[in-house]
């Protein structure tokens, strides 16, 4: 039943009139309602109030904020993140070794000689201390050794099957719920205003994509890292790439402003680091003209991750640390700025 | 005046009702229009009417319609397309080598030993023919001696000075209007229906880097072609990468799907090429599931542009094209596909 069939002749048109105006204002109140809310919802609620969540936020509204005479149109909007001690944590090793150490013992039954030469030999003791004193080198070797004569999509696989099921040995967590909240929220809060969320990484390029994706919401072609050479070859006519034991790039350090070159191209304006492997990439990003953000991650929080810095073998932050002082970059300070470290348990 | 005044009383309302009508009326006309002009726009007017414009319309169409079984998700919809003989002309050589030419008679005061090597000799004398037969070696060679020892900054500065001075010597047109009109409608009507656009060439990365983003509508990101090593360093204090003669990845042949891997991270489903080089990159595009779609553009326009295979010293085509007959890949009869060659001179 129309109620309009029970009002006086002549005013035929009003109440429609009328329900249109009521609509009309449901809707605007409905919209400034929702605009209220988003206003009021914190794009970053796993950071505390506080200097560095406020140069974040600053940095962010100028550079997206049109008629700003900081204003950076969306397409220059890159940002560059690190990803082991910056994304996710990367204590007592990297967690690429603790997948080198399980692909070790899977495949020693091939390699005798891995009983008696370091870092095999600890590596299948499980010595992870024996690991860590091969540094970064032994690390190097180790990836070497597990990462190069199986096909990408083989590797990917492995990758993939190890991700869904090892656990870190501290926190007994699967290793992909290590990742930091408050860098989770900040990549969003980038991508919500336009940025274009990059990973330059030390780690290896096809062992943080078999993954990164799904946790980051980063696609492929946005993960740089380090890599190896590859190798085309027809396996039964179907062609296939075989990874090969050879370096093409350490993104590591000076390797990363050269990384950053050659896959994107373009000088990022917005760069995160944690180590002295983040320098020159900090360095290269500062360099370009107009707003520049810088930050590092220092890992002051004993308690709830790790704290350490200017002597840690694995991280390491000391002439960055330095840099960042005399240049301003922003520094977090995870134990203060951090409500929360990592996600909740799924 | 508002008309409604000369109007009845007690009809006062009808006329702003009307109003409102003939004004939906009249939006849903323009609506229909417009939708009615773009369904009539032909997307590729370059293009004349027959199976290969049918076969890219139908792939493109099946893998963009939702609910067709050969639908394709947004972020999966990867084309690829070589750039010399592909996307612009590349005789007599490869226009790259026009630079390089153009760059040895401009540093040759500080190379005498020039003046009598090959093919650095022929390219000072501006003999062609002398340059050309040094093969893609020779070439290779003009460009690692033009290609480094500068700053990317300052490479990219002498590639723009050339590309908007320097003229091709059949056509006397400057060579970014040398690409072929058809492929960039092509590019365009990909673009509008959601496929990412890359650039996967043998040509020099940083080279390309310098102007087609203008020419093609396709960011640096999506560029990839054959590129050298970087070194990073800081010039009083500044930043800077320094090209090296060393190559980092001849992005030619088997070392296309090594070029899509490293820098994209999955297999297109798209991809264009025009010689034996780019045979790899269609092998590797078709090996995946569901719709693919391999394209060659076949030289075969003597009158209007050039005509070549088989025996070309550059832009070969000869494996290639065996295989695209035995797998049915598209081939472009350029003389009978393409109503015109070249966009109209600016």
């Amino acid at each position: 039943m129309r109620s309009e069939t029970a009002m006086p002749k002549g005013m035929n048109d009003r109440p429609k009139a009328w329900k249109r105006h009521t609509a009309v204002l449901l809707l605007v109140a409905m919209l400034w309602w929702a605009g209220a809310c988003m206003a009021a919802q914190d794009p970053l609620p796993s950071w505390n109030d506080g200097a560095t969540k406020q140069q974040i936020e600053n940095f962010v509204k100028k550079t997206t904020t049109a008629g700003s005479p900081d204003f950076v149109p969306p397409e220059q909007r890159i940002a560059v993140f690190d990803n082991d001690g910056t994304l996710w944590a990367e204590q007592p090793v990297y967690f690429q070794v603790f997948f080198a150490l399980d692909q070790v013992k899977a495949q020693s039954p091939q390699h005798p000689e891995w009983q008696t030469t370091e870092p095999f030999k600890s590596a299948l003791a499980g010595d992870l201390k024996g690991v860590a004193a091969s540094g970064e080198k032994g690390a190097a070797e180790l990836v070497a050794a597990t990462h190069s004569g199986m096909t990408t999509d083989e590797f990917a696989r492995n990758v993939n099957q190890w991700v869904s099921t090892a656990r870190h040995p501290k926190t007994h967590r699967v290793f992909t719920e290590m990742v930091y909240q408050p860098m989770l929220e900040l990549l969003h809060f980038l991508r919500d205003n336009g940025y274009k969320t990059y990973i330059v990484s030390g780690g290896g390029q096809d062992f943080m994509r078999a993954w990164a994706t799904a946790v980051y919401g980063i696609p492929p072609e946005q993960i740089i890292g380090s890599q190896g050479e590859l190798k085309f070859e027809l396996r039964d006519g179907k062609p296939v790439l075989v990874k090969q034991p050879k370096v093409a790039l350490v993104d590591d350090g000076p390797g990363k402003p050269v990384g950053i070159e050659r896959f994107i191209g373009r000088k990022p304006i917005f760069a995160f680091g944690n180590s002295d492997g983040d320098q020159q990439m900090l360095e290269w990003t500062t360099s370009g003209d107009g707003p520049r953000f810088a930050g590092l991650v220092h890992h002051t929080d004993a308690a709830r991750e790790w704290a350490y810095d200017r002597d840690s073998k694995v991280g390491k932050l000391d002439k960055a640390l330095d840099e960042a002082t005399a240049k301003g970059w922003t520094v977090v300070d995870m134990k203060n700025d951090w409500k929360q470290i990592f996600p909740p348990e799924k």
